[in-house]
């Protein structure tokens, strides 16, 4: 089958995805920019095929220390999934936005997925080397986006006119996903954005319409469907496409 | 007639966007990142209604201090069009691109805009109020885009794979535009984001295709048919809409 990479914070989340992949992939790596939480830790003494490992995603020499511990799990086999998924936000409207919060956002919601995304690309290429076609079963990088941000869709979505520095970060992540996935096509390396549904993790609060547990398979099951006409596309979590 | 803010300092649009309104409006002013070049100081004693303002965009004190300034200027009237027009570039594909640069070019091409229009609110709301339907004779934010940020375009314009952190800031420019449009759309206040023509500018360089005095009448045509149907949108110098 294949191996996978989630990160992020969103802890319910991407505990519920490894333990899904967990039953029928090599080691999914879990890395979180803080310290693993008790949770990922019953999980990974759990399902023996799951590691824990640490990642601060704005620090480079993080960066640096996960990609060679990744490489020494997966060996010759490269990395086939890396699912970018870490992303803070705060509340602020026009009125209270300021120039230290959007560049705040904007480097962990946006330059860190690039970056790690950039340090992983030997082991992505080593993947897509071993296989043909496109998408997780080679080699696929995933970007977790949001719903507010579809240009499109603002005026439906005016309650995100609360998170500018959060929907501006995101939307300038959704032209990473067109750049790289332009970029890296003729490496065999497929991209997207997916917004994973407003989900009650951490982040999304308890206001949130959907559970963990409906979210997820939604999410594992577009990723099993992904191939090369995919490639580029802003998607939900039912895998219906979503306008820039 | 109207006033008119233009900054940025891609000299030779922003002098000749000045000219053209010289003849027809109440004091242009210009402002510029860095000092007034020469040929702005020989314009501004050519057309008594410009005035030169220096303005730093990503310096909080210097936005303060030149809203101050036009403000004596315009008086009761309030500003009627701000033409965010700032911009600066680095060549950067996949492979050069570091973190540095992606905050670097954000902060100056995206939270740059959105904080110096934040400042103009006030006066952009009081020459609102003055007047009405939607347009540059009312107030509006002209935020310059560029056909690199129109996500569904990337493979088109492949070319523009060599500036990652410029493409992806406008990309976040246009979302600002999009939320701006929806946000200040009660006040009365239009926003666009304009393409306007890849110039034979300082930043433009030798070969881009367009002359300064082709792109301008376009862009001055644009501007000038302006109305609440075109909030919000992405429009070129031809007044052709472009894609997200």
């Amino acid at each position: 089958m294949c191996n996978i990479l989630v990160r992020g914070h969103g802890v319910p989340r991407h505990l519920q995805v490894a333990k899904e992949y967990s039953f029928k992939s090599s080691p999914p790596h879990l890395c979180s920019r803080w310290a693993p939480k008790e949770e990922l830790q019953q999980l990974s003494k759990q399902y023996s095929n799951i590691k824990l490992l640490q990642l601060d995603v704005v620090c480079e020499n993080s960066i640096k220390k996960v990609v060679k511990e990744v490489e020494e799990i997966v060996g010759d086999k490269g990395l086939n999934c890396l699912i970018n998924n870490a992303g803070i936000n705060v509340l602020a409207s026009l009125e209270d936005v300021t120039a230290e919060t959007m560049l705040t956002i904007y480097e962990t919601n946006t330059v860190a997925q690039l970056m790690v995304t950039k340090a992983f690309l030997p082991l992505l290429r080593k993947a897509a080397q071993l296989s043909t076609g496109m998408g997780c079963h080679r080699a696929a990088i995933i970007n977790m986006s949001s719903l507010a941000a579809s240009m499109q869709l603002v005026q439906a979505n005016e309650m995100f006119l609360k998170v500018y520095p959060y929907r501006i970060a995101k939307t300038a992540l959704n032209m990473i996903t067109r750049c790289l996935a332009a970029d890296l096509k003729s490496d065999g390396i497929l991209c997207i954005s997916l917004h994973p549904g407003w989900v009650q993790t951490d982040m999304g609060g308890n206001m949130a319409p959907l559970q963990v547990q409906e979210a997820i398979p939604g999410i594992l099951s577009v990723l099993d469907r992904l191939s090369e006409k995919e490639n580029g596309s802003f998607l939900d979590w039912q895998g219906e496409t979503l306008p820039w």
